[in-house]
């Protein structure tokens, strides 16, 4: 058996995944994913230099090809210059588990590219959202100095709408053949949709579909008729499209900025920070407080404590497991 | 302009409410589900005499008459001389309106019954899970002495799961010719039924769905081979299975009781509600914080402050704020 290296501590992984060591940031993000309790003292690291970053959001229906549009985008980023990484929620159905490792392999032509840096994430229990994880290894990549930081994950409901709340951009990926833009709007993609990717371009129908998308759109976007979502074609076998989306991506940006919306997008982020953090401190599910926990639960379950003096008994732990410290 | 009357204090109407007033029961209702700064002075008070009833879990996809089999369940539970109140969350969508009103009115004819209580609730907003009013309700219906709470919802995947935490017995109701049942395990629905009905069972291919259902089970159910989980066919037209759901439902609890297990799922529950009395104390979107929340989030997206500092001080606010009372 070989022996594991001395565990360095999370303060010097930090200062060298932001001095640009790959393999201190791999570490990193390997903490951040599996060891929640170092999760404040990194964040807290990392939160001064954040906010550089231009967050994207790629969100879309299982095989419509997310990983190939970012795969494409990956080079377009790179062809001029910039940096992108990619944290990249895996759905852990076994169900599409074949066209995911697929994907993984697609993408991962380009991680071979420094400017490129791909992180994939278990998503362990689909019934609980996103990972809080996602947020944090975003963090840590747009800490790290990526020109563009993505978040690629399924689009599911309410998946897709926790992504809108960590992102500067959101792009839905569709393709030919998979239902009308009426059950997009039904589903609520189209009010966190900034951006359309028509993916497999390539395939009929395609045309139609970006049709369809821009006369429902014209119905939806009556008053706020500033910003003119586009829809992009695009197509991983043509090579067809990327520069568009990334030039849309772009404009996107720029617009959030002249139009002063930026800092209400940053605020956004900023509250689901803010609530991640809250639900950080409570730890009603760690070990910390795990002991307390368990009695304010026998406490309620046999009447002799209400669920708020449980909660208030809780919360005070947190306050002071802080001054403690 | 008629002039409303005075408005009563909360711990009056609890008295009233629980006195058997039914007029005050659903005032109180009214601003558990309206006003959500009383909930904290109302649970409290309702808290302590809540535990005694038999709360169930009604879920189904829309259409499968989840409502009639409540109504035909309410009915036999009246004709053993025991009372039932139901929280029934009306899915907004106007897409299953027509069907949901129709529910409604079929509902209301038992509902003529002193012992039978039912209580609609909004789903204001389909993204958020179950709104927190269905268990304040639920806990006040307890309180006021009903045999049994049923909470009636629609079978989306996240809000069965939240039912669950909130129930001693969940009953999943389907119909013949709505897909099979691996689809419901896929759906993570198996796992949560302790008792399954078939309804519409006068519809041809109800005997299949059950089989369907029972081979199914049989594969599922190897290491939790204790509670052989009921399937039960009911039909409100022919008025036939509701015995026999009442004595499933009756032989879960018992079942639960005897081995022990019943303190598993009041755990269960008490762990959601002082989950629930923690969100109600950070009170993150609430009038009282709100310049403060609005301070931290600016604070946040200005780097001044990293997000563990802002929730930091936004929990000391709240736990000063109750011992300021």
């Amino acid at each position: 058996m070989r022996r594991r290296g001395p565990v360095t501590n999370s303060e010097g992984l930090v200062e060298q995944a932001l001095g640009g060591n790959l393999r201190a940031l791999s570490r990193l993000a390997t903490r951040l994913e599996n060891d929640p309790d170092s999760t404040e003292a990194i964040v807290s690291k990392l939160f001064p230099r954040t906010g550089r970053a231009h967050v994207v959001g790629v969100t879309g229906a299982p095989g419509v090809g997310k990983s190939s549009v970012l795969d494409g985008l990956a080079r377009e980023i790179t062809s001029r210059g910039k940096s992108i990484a990619v944290v990249a929620v895996d759905p852990s159905s076994p169900r599409t588990g074949g066209a995911t490792l697929g994907d993984r392999i697609r993408m991962s032509e380009s991680a071979l590219d420094p400017n490129v840096y791909v992180r994939s994430l278990a998503s362990r229990d689909r019934h609980d959202g996103l990972a809080p994880a996602v947020a944090d290894l975003a963090m840590l990549f747009d800490a790290a100095g990526y020109d563009y930081v993505a978040i690629e994950t399924v689009g599911a409901g309410q998946d897709q709408l926790e992504v809108a709340d960590l992102v500067h951009t959101t792009v839905l990926v569709q393709i030919p053949g998979t239902g009308d833009s009426v059950q997009l709007l039904k589903a609520g993609a189209m009010e966190i949709a900034d951006i359309y990717v028509v993916n497999k371009s390539d395939l009929p129908g395609a045309r139609r579909v970006s049709r369809d998308l821009r006369s429902t759109l014209s119905l939806v976007m009556q008053d706020e008729g500033v910003w003119d979502t586009p829809i992009v074609l695009t197509s991983r076998p043509e090579g067809t499209g990327f520069g568009k989306l990334l030039d849309a991506i772009d404009r996107h940006y720029s617009f959030l900025e002249d139009r002063g919306m930026l800092a209400d997008r940053r605020a956004r982020i900023a509250r689901s920070e803010l609530r991640r953090a809250v639900e950080r401190r409570i730890r009603l599910n760690d070990s910390v407080n795990a002991s307390l926990v368990e009695e304010l639960v026998r406490g309620i379950a046999d009447r002799a404590v209400t669920p708020d003096e449980a909660a208030q008994r809780l919360l005070e732990r947190a306050v002071q497991d802080v001054e403690r410290r």
